[in-house]
């Protein structure tokens, strides 16, 4: 690598921004446990606390998603401020129409049209928080399917889908954007109304340019080739977001990198070759993962640094030569062109970055020995820890 | 169908037998939420007044699987006997060590001995309430397993659950049984100690007689052909029991038959061609289902007549012409003695053995006139509803 | 049922119309053998005159879809001819570019111009061809792809792609209609150019009208929810075709229906619910199946009843009491009024309609006794059979 | 990392060994196309003269598996002594009970005792070969299956498959064995004969010592855990090869560690783990792939380096920091020690390994250069080339 590509390597890692998600923070787990851990978040303040310490240490996660209700506040202005009093700002906003009783048979996709206008409003109002908190994005995830065949009819689900959405859409403000989130299964267990990317992709197309798909790296069927669904909504200006995380078998939620990490420099390949690494460019790269039984906030710094190893690797690949080789269909010299980045250990070249930023070359040694894990098991004795329940 | 037969397929069917499990009476849900349901049981006697009551109407289920310490009372004396005044029995003693603090990095695998003491003592334990309640079969699954590459070393957590498993079985009387569980994934994410039936199985032999495999037709990778596991461990002598549920995507618990009825035969024809239906030979077959969703007596009622209706086809079968077709190599004949089966409508039939049983022909249909739905409604208001963190 | 539904779905299972492939009557295989059978034809004049032969015990098959170029002849109008003395017509074209040492990096995907040039030449012909027979689909399916990450540029090949799809659409006549089928994979083994449904669908989007999605049942990742998929094409005015057939695991290519009857009901179900069903609507019910090791004529005879079976069942859906359920919540209701639909045995109804249009109520038993399968394998004996290399 | 630990590091390295497949040289394809390479060997000797040519390269291929009757010769003795004269010897004698057209519904359990008389003679045949060849290792994959439910019996075929396994198991010598496979599906898409570890497992436990299972990593149902079977057979004394390859989505027997090298670390990671990298312990590390559309030596090449790096990676792991953080439950920390390893880039080590051993530190480079692959080009003109079909 010439100086030149260095600097230019370097820089594209400095300016990379990862957002976290406000409910990492939190308990989590399964259906058959949660598994609570000391020093947990009790409140909205207390996550966006622990979302501004994994930037101190990483200098690459400078906003945090909120999830409404779950980090529901009076004031939405002052737990702004808030955030911004500690280097972080609010990012986009999560709507969740799964956890009232009201939803058991789904939120906009409902038979009954009172609770279809009951999750339409919880939509509006998340764009209401969006006003006061300067978010550009409303993440939309539905949990709305049915488990079992004939249970409600899966064309009429799209039609009340379509309905709630132009509404949602046409309340969004001049700069504000919808991310669609898409997911195979679970909670619904037969048939769920935003299954796939296409489905996600066909919404938007309809709605207008301020819908975009936001792409969950665990949402997929087995096999699904992730980095193709990236480069073809690069293609067509329709990648809002990822969530990012990773998987083994299901929707797994670990962190990200953890189980494919050749995959995750894949993606990040395709960001880059599509030019949509830079913030400018407008794609939210956000983490929204549980830490069931390991400590949440070393994770969620590790999954910083994960998706950044994988973006120097992605950085790194010699696209001249891989060009070439693809031109001249040499199919394994053009393997290896995109082998011997991801072979590369990218690790001296981040701890430069960091140094440089005047971080901590190594973030979690430096997060491990600041003290703060100690001072947040001993502060946040006593109340009700936040959890996806709360 | 000659009458001969006729009157063995109908026999056969009045034997069949299917234990409901205590634990679907009660509430249950995703991680997402749990809808919780009027009329839900409070107590393990409520939850086996259920179980009754699916009897009564199916005449197909008299025995209740209990959970421990779901199920947990003073006196398990006197919940056999409150079972038999319902007229049913108490069946397989289910474990749990996956609910407790202690069981976060596993149980009877987890690196720490004195969990791995605490796990095992809970299964000695629950053998103890077999004595009791002079139950047959002990079962067991464990959630244990890791979710990270390197968080454990997996052969170790072999030595250990074959150490448990070891003092368990030694611990069964003479007249006792282990069922021992496999699961492919959930909630462990990375790799399950017992994900598939090789493992299972495996253990088992090393075991002895008295332990064998419990099948849930939930558990296993996309792909799998659950009835050529039925057919190699009959051929072994290692089946146990089942754990009837379906599935679209992972481990969904929807009613048997429910997700694909055409399995679900091929399923029973291997039970009937190893000649394993008769209770004397000694399978469990158990339901393990969540009815997340809908009302859950209906749904076991039903899930009982899926198992029956797909067991009266797979009676159907022509074996004769099935094997004279096979032995002559004739694909598409071999194939079409099994689907005419397949696509015989067997309702008729079950309303014969029903009637004949004296029960009413549509037990659905008669549960819902019983009243006892509208008096478990109105007589359960208060208490704490049961359910998997009951 | 009521007399006049009754006759509804009469006039309905007699108006279906299903479209053999040519192919299925020769010589198929796996990659490890190709097992040939007496009889196969030799020419496409034989793969006519059997696929007329299946209409001829059916009444539901009167056209075959043709392959180019294995189906290819000097003169198309006279082939054309000689369907039609046979009681039958050509139907949808198929093209081929997969099978050129040409192709070996792809056709229209290619990174070289040249290859592409006369991939989609291929494309062009195929139409000149649709002129001559009178044809109204033109199918597409790209074997394109590629075997290892970064062998080539997934981004490019998709503007490579919609370059050859663009000039292809546009010689369209107006009578003529292009179904472009997806596949997840195989034979290209890491990222295929059309993998999913939501690709196929943006282009055909982004080409206008006579562009529409072909779905062929076996080429989805593991858990893909199929009749959603028809479902949303259908409400999108996308749905071009289907290619039928089944699968256990991979594009196994099986009888349509052997593997998962339940699935082809409710595909039909969401058909039948679409008003989908009617030749006039436009859909191309195409059966693409590979006969490997059963007789082929038989089995597609049983493949065409398969479909029968899946929509005469579908339409005994008691679509009010559907509705009503749905629309009340009523799961367990709702799920049963399909249910009962699927249990029903619907082969002496099939036997009527049969009967009642001239035909034999069992197709396949007077297939047998029509001694064709003997005479074909007297004189087809010597010269070359047909096969998918020939 | 001390000195000596490197040394160790070094010494394992430079004693891995893995064998090449003879057939890897030959053409393949998919059932679509055979695309045919330039320069591809027309017989067995000059298979074997390419397999020398990757030791020599490499030097960590000394040997070269055998599959009958596509090497088949007159004088297996003599084949021995061109091998050895190229400086490698003949490894595994791979069998063949598929491409004959008795073998259309199976071999060792077809319905047809005479079939299954055939194919067991021609596994005792190969084992004369061992014999002749000094060959350790029978290999056995069976294609055997059914494509429909119903097509055959399954338990009958377990019956059929474990008398031929016993007759073959009984005539090997004291220093043989035979390397039992399963595979998932392909060619048989319902159900196949040993269709995973656990069948393979029993049918080797019941055979007796001589017995092992042979793991091919692309035969797998999607999500399974391929590190645990390793682990768990290693455990049980019972793995006695690998088939090493790599996929995507089903049996795409790519170059291995192409599709996920993270999956390749962890499972040397379980080998260097159970001490059984050293070609002492008796595991034969065997290449099995198709090169359908790159070129054949570098992809070999390639695929001994790629296991290379991932053992050498493997062998960095501190397995003593690993135990630490496992046994203290450090989730984390645990994942971090396995993934510092897996992060280092140890090309540089293996480089070194090459060069101290004589060779270039960059084989595919050397190869390139060599004129080796321009020489074959020209001498390989006329003749037939090697196939699967050969």
């Amino acid at each position: 690598m010439v100086l030149s590509d260095r600097t230019a390597v370097k820089s594209a890692l400095r300016g990379q921004r990862i957002e976290t998600p406000s409910w990492a923070f939190a308990n989590s787990g399964t259906r058959f446990k949660v598994f609570p851990q000391a020093g947990v978040p009790r409140t909205a303040q207390e996550k966006i606390a622990d979302a501004a310490t994994v930037h101190r240490f990483t200098g690459a996660a400078p906003s945090v998603a909120l999830h409404i209700p779950w980090d529901w506040v009076d004031d939405f202005a002052a737990l702004g401020r808030y955030a911004e009093d500690l280097g972080i700002r609010i990012g986009a906003i999560n709507t969740n129409v799964f956890q009232d009783e009201d939803y058991k048979l789904g939120s906009v996709t409902n038979p009954d049209p009172g609770v279809r206008r009951k999750a339409t409003d919880h939509l509006l109002e998340a764009i209401a928080i969006m006003d006061t908190t300067g978010s550009r994005d409303l993440k939309l995830w539905f949990s709305d399917g049915i488990n079992y065949p004939g249970q409600d009819d899966i064309r009429d689900r799209q039609d009340r889908l379509a309905e709630a959405l132009h509404e949602t859409y046409d309340r969004l403000g001049a700069d504000q954007r919808m991310l669609l989130e898409y997911k195979l299964f679970e909670p619904a267990f037969y048939a769920t109304d935003i299954p796939d990317w296409g489905t996600s992709y066909a919404h938007c197309l309809e709605l207008g340019e301020k819908a975009t798909v936001c792409i969950d790296t665990g949402h997929h069927a087995p096999g699904t080739n992730i980095e193709f669904i990236v480069a073809f909504l690069l293609r067509a200006g329709k990648l809002g977001a990822f969530d990012f995380n990773s998987r083994f078998y299901a929707d797994d939620d670990l962190m990200v990198g953890a189980a494919d990490p050749f995959q995750l420099f894949r993606i990040m390949y395709e960001i880059v070759r599509g030019g949509a690494l830079d913030p400018a460019y407008g794609i939210n790269f956000m983490l929204d993962q549980c830490h069931n039984i390991e400590a949440k906030i070393p994770a969620i710094i590790r999954s910083v640094m994960n998706v950044q190893e994988a973006t120097a690797k992605a950085l790194l690949v010699d696209r001249d030569a891989l060009r070439a080789a693809q031109r001249a269909g040499n199919v394994l010299e053009a393997n290896a062109v995109l082998m011997d980045a991801y072979n590369t250990d990218v690790r001296p070249l981040l701890a430069e970055v960091r140094a440089e930023a005047g971080l901590d070359p190594d973030p979690i040694a430096a997060y491990h020995r600041s003290g703060y894990q100690e001072k947040i098991v001993a502060d946040r004795a006593g109340g009700q820890q936040a959890g996806w329940g709360a």
